[in-house]
């Protein structure tokens, strides 16, 4: 990092019933460990109690009616989401929340979200590879990128499924703070960026 | 998978305040996903919300005092266990389960916590590259492997730092259920395992 102390970013990692953990908590380990100081707040339609679909129950310290303004969204996916996207109280504070955002992320079926949401018209975008045909009834106006790890569109960050997310997040954090951080965080998480974004293994094989 | 359904495991994902969220989350989520019918709890020395270092909260369900036995162990590390190294219910629980237990597992500074209730003594076992030096001091008389992605040891799979976790997690699966469901959950997350266990790009690269 420069010597320079970089601004502190708020993000919402958002959660809902039956979020996917490695989404929301690969992405938020990363965040944390770049010493970038990112400011993280678990953000749900109410405070307290959500449980993930792996069975963890994780608490939310942050309301959707809190109107905190974030400067990253982190949307996971999970089986939660096929009913989320018929949830007005969670796509409405989406998109009160995309304009003053510098960045909107998605990790695998998260991407439904966003697209449900209208924030992803017109744009180009990814998610999960298992559950890629019902997502893209989520947005019949998104430019779906079926063979991606992640797609960067603007401040639109999508990836593909679960661990996708991590290699999203840490191109997120060296679009902000630069290659050095970037691989500051990678080193002391122990992980072998795939930093290749068109590199996309599991594209082929997600019918099998 | 064959078609025999195999049989149901439980997992005790432990957590202690200042625990790494993604020590535990990624092997929590590689387990579940695997499909292959780990029941995991969540346990800590009381019942009740447990904050992460990276300040996620999440709920224990499961006590020390529950005296449940868990098929398998599986501690993370975090700069809690600078605490919990001298915490001697979570010492006396793993010492406890450690018998009844068919795998014994740890990632990142989570094999001090072994180390320290003398399950490791005599036996083989690695860390996060960063602390590697303060979790020797935790068990003199284990033989520490410096150089290693993960080690194991007959019913003992101790990690590396952090997403180490998730690479030992897939060759527990594969331990457990064979490679067909090993390869299943890694396709389902879109993970690609790192599945050298001796290489370890991370340990010469620590001091920097």
């Amino acid at each position: 990092m420069s010597s320079a102390t970089p601004p502190s970013l708020t993000v919402a990692a958002v959660v809902f019933p039956g979020f996917e953990l490695l989404d929301l908590f690969g992405p938020y380990e990363l965040l944390w460990i770049a010493g970038a100081q990112f400011q993280i707040e678990v953000v749900a339609e109410q405070l307290g109690p959500i449980t993930s679909a792996q069975g963890a129950t994780v608490l939310a310290n942050a309301a959707f009616s809190d109107a905190i303004p974030y400067d990253v969204l982190l949307v996971p996916g999970g089986r939660g989401t096929r009913r989320e996207v018929e949830n007005p109280a969670l796509l409405d504070w989406l998109r009160r929340n995309e304009p003053t955002a510098s960045y909107v992320t998605s990790v695998c079926t998260g991407s439904a979200l966003l697209a449900r949401a209208g924030l992803l018209d017109g744009r180009r975008a990814t998610s999960n590879k298992l559950a890629f045909d019902w997502v893209v009834t989520q947005g019949p106006h998104v430019h779906w990128v079926r063979e991606a790890r992640w797609v960067e569109e603007g401040k639109f960050f999508t990836s593909s499924g679960v661990s996708a997310g991590m290699d999203m997040t840490l191109a997120l954090i060296e679009r902000i703070h630069g290659a050095d951080t970037r691989a500051t965080a990678a080193r002391r998480a122990e992980y072998t960026w795939n930093s290749d974004s068109t590199h996309d293994p599991f594209a082929r094989v997600a019918g099998s």
